[in-house]
């Protein structure tokens, strides 16, 4: 069989696996928008068969078989061309999904299924011990997985951290989170104390639900949300996912007397969703159609989210159309006012609801314990403990109940550990990102105040999104800034922003 | 391996088939809820690949070795029981699966998918002869199809209906089509010449969507959709579709300035509805979990839909409600105004906006139409003159153009030959049904003047719902009514109804 057969094979044997997950995901986007009280267990069944004939195929013999051959050959020499990149990938994810043992594998499932329903009803009855052995369970069993899966001198946390940020490391992260709290602490405290305070009241008139709809989806439009191919939904956990080449679908949801959550809500999932409509649809299903890590997809988010949304020149051109949806609302306000009070920073106990700020110092909180815990510096009941500590030390605050502290984020109860970091990460690259896009783009202020999105995205469609998962997520943000990881550019924006705002 | 363990395997193996099957409902359901215009070809592949394993599934040689072995067994002695019915109608499935030569179901495949396009397109541009040769495929392929599907003495038509109505002929259908026919047409000139006649301008005022939407699921929850194991949707064509034991999905569509539109749509997808959710949870995906046919699902609807939707127990309950919904329309309507102007009568076009007495016209002609062409009794390219003449004869009206006329329908573009007939099938049972359950509730009509919906549903649910597709319809309707089918007890329902309000 030539090397051309063999990856023709894998080609097509990896879309039929597209086809299968992508209607799996199908079901899981169907579970969040409004599924009957009692239709839940179905659509578990429904999930985890295919869920099971993904593995099965994913793990095929003949995939292994076919890379295996494929490695030495002339398609596979550069490992930055679409095919290269696509025999690396799917070899290392072949070896990886093959290394873990079935029976962990199936433990796992369990545990996190498990694991999720303790947490919900530990979240209620606002006990951590509910949670606590199934919480120990998944420890135990991730800490296996990671055993299964280090790879050379890797850490067990960073084998874990592999699945979320290719080549990443602790080493890094520490240094850089390290930076990253000791310049962010001492900027929280300043803006704490700063001459002049926004006025939040304004966000929390009366802005009409549909109205909002309205407005988010024309502004997710406005900056370049394709909605010939995606749509806009809502739903209790906002997120974003991709349900075929040209099939993204976003979902948020709005409060009435609450304007920044849907509304910066569905900035950030427009932002998710165009980095998914700009991956290579040829390649949809395979590496260079897929994004490049979690860091990289948060960064696209966080930069239209933030970095865009947050600016002075977006909301000088947002303001009159804001002002025309909501009239009511915001018909004395001016856009001084309005940019200042979406740029307010306090610090909070909910990470989903904290300020660009100090968002970060929530992640470097989580990172920091469950990297504990799984190098067994820590162990799970002694969790809430720590994690007051260090609130009230990063955040100068402590959590009234373990519902608000402790149990606020699903992810460890779905056993999904070294995936936090991807938060920060991605608001790191995406400061990095706007600073090189600014100095290719010089026109890029004037233009989002001109309500013109299309440079920027182009620049970021050409940079980021027509990559894949060609590179590295650290390669492809070398290549592109030139500099390595750091949290400069992420200080640099913040801090010219809130001294301008905030007046010291 | 004993008959249990056979019988286990088989129940489990179509448990999963079931889970396949839903997830591909599923994402049919949501290409009919907001699609994206450009996410359409990806998700005929997902369907598509999904449709390919099941059929293998069905066809897998041990489905038949196990059914072979079963046939003999002590569970099969009961074709009644929950284990015997299972296995007479899986064997008759799987048998008519293969019967099937494979390039033949994918010749159908291909021909139907081009079917549909040529339809549509034929239909925009007003064209039979654009269609033609499609059709002329289809039916050419659906003939073969019979040929390798016909059973004893059946005919070819006989064959595709089968799939539709099983135990179904066509030597029954004419002779109760035929005396339909012959009193409808009477009835229909006598309602046209009576000297009350209904005043539509009210059901044409404005009555809010947001309105309808309200009111329609508030009416199908009154009624007995149990919206804590389903929901109501909107698209461009109703329908109904389960996409698990606790999932079903009603859709309907609401037009400002026609209330019945969204009103009974919502009704009889409501009824639909009730007998999934009425079907033995246990048994999903298997035959004493599924419905009884085509025309059965049908009767459900259509009782909910006329028999009690147009009543005027149901009006004198329901008016007040409307009114309260609906002020401005109907502040100075009367409950009898308003129960006449539901009950309006007159021939038209279009099959799905035809009222209850014209529209088994509509069905017993194109069930004519379609038998002759399986026959060979009918060229494609006489079809258009052949349905006006038909159209003149029964409903004294003539198309003016094939859009409105022989195109209107996507059934035949689809391969759904043999599928009209169960339409009036339905209307026949949901009469006969209504008055056996008349005798037996003698207290039916007070409990619909005043709300009460149950002891209906009740009896509903005990004579057809939790039967599933343990006996043939005519066995079942024989068994509950104790008359075989006929037309006497539509016609007298009708004529009941129409004589009061149109007076003569």
């Amino acid at each position: 069989m030539t090397p051309e057969k063999r990856f023709d094979f894998l080609r097509a044997w990896f879309q039929q696996i597209a086809l299968l997950q992508s209607a799996s995901d199908t079901l899981e986007w169907d579970a969040h928008t409004g599924l009957a009280a009692q239709a839940g267990p179905y659509r578990a069944d429904q999930i985890s068969f295919l869920r099971g004939l993904i593995h099965q195929r994913r793990t095929d013999p003949r995939v292994g078989e076919h890379l295996q051959e494929l490695q030495g050959s002339a398609l596979a020499a550069d490992v930055h061309s679409p095919e290269g990149a696509t025999i690396a990938h799917l070899l290392k994810d072949y070896q990886r999904d093959c290394r873990l043992p079935q029976s962990l594998v199936e433990a796992l499932s369990r545990g996190t299924t498990v694991g999720q329903q303790h947490w919900e009803a530990a979240r209620r009855a606002d006990s951590f011990s509910q949670f606590s052995p199934a919480l120990q369970t998944i420890v135990k069993l991730k800490r296996e997985a990671a055993a299964h899966l280090q790879q050379g001198r890797q850490t067990l946390y960073e084998a874990l951290l592999e699945e979320y940020e290719p080549g990443c490391n602790c080493e890094l992260l520490q240094n850089v989170f390290s930076q990253l709290q000791q310049q962010l602490v001492p900027l929280v405290q300043q803006i704490q104390s700063a001459p002049r305070q926004p006025d939040l009241g304004i966000l929390r008139r009366r802005f009409p639900i549909d109205a909002q709809r309205r407005f988010s989806r024309w502004v997710a439009e406005a900056i370049g949300f394709d909605f010939q191919r995606g749509r806009l939904d809502e739903t209790v956990h906002p997120f974003c996912t991709s349900l075929g080449p040209h099939d993204c679908r976003i979902l948020s949801r709005y409060e009435q007397h609450w304007f920044p959550g849907g509304f910066f809500g569905t900035l950030h999932e427009a932002g998710h969703g165009m980095y998914d409509q700009g991956l290579p649809t040829q390649w949809y299903g395979l590496p260079p159609g897929s994004f490049a890590s979690l860091g990289i997809h948060e960064s696209q988010s966080r930069l239209w989210e933030n970095l865009i949304g947050r600016s002075q020149a977006f909301w000088s051109w947002n303001f009159p159309h804001a002002r025309a949806a909501f009239p009511d609302a915001l018909t004395d306000v001016t856009v001084q006012q309005m940019h200042f009070a979406v740029n307010a920073v306090r610090p909070s106990l909910i990470r989903v609801e904290a300020d660009e700020a100090t968002y970060n110092l929530h992640i470097i909180i989580r990172f920091q314990l469950e990297q504990a815990l799984v190098e067994g510096d820590l162990q799970v009941d002694d969790l809430p403990t720590a994690w007051d500590e260090k609130f009230r030390q990063y955040l100068g605050i402590a959590a009234p109940t373990v519902a608000d502290g402790v149990l606020q984020d699903v992810h460890w109860s779905a056993g999904l550990i070294g995936y936090f970091p991807t938060y920060t990460l991605g608001n790191l690259y995406s400061a990095q990102l706007l600073e090189t896009a600014s100095a290719e783009l010089p026109q890029w202020e004037r233009s989002i105040s001109a309500g013109q999105f299309q440079p920027l995205l182009h620049w970021l469609r050409e940079n980021i999104h027509h990559h894949g998962r060609i590179w590295q997520p650290a390669e492809l943000m070398l290549r592109v800034t030139g500099t390595p990881l750091g949290c400069d550019a992420l200080i640099r924006s913040l801090c010219t922003r809130y001294q301008q705002l905030y007046g010291w």
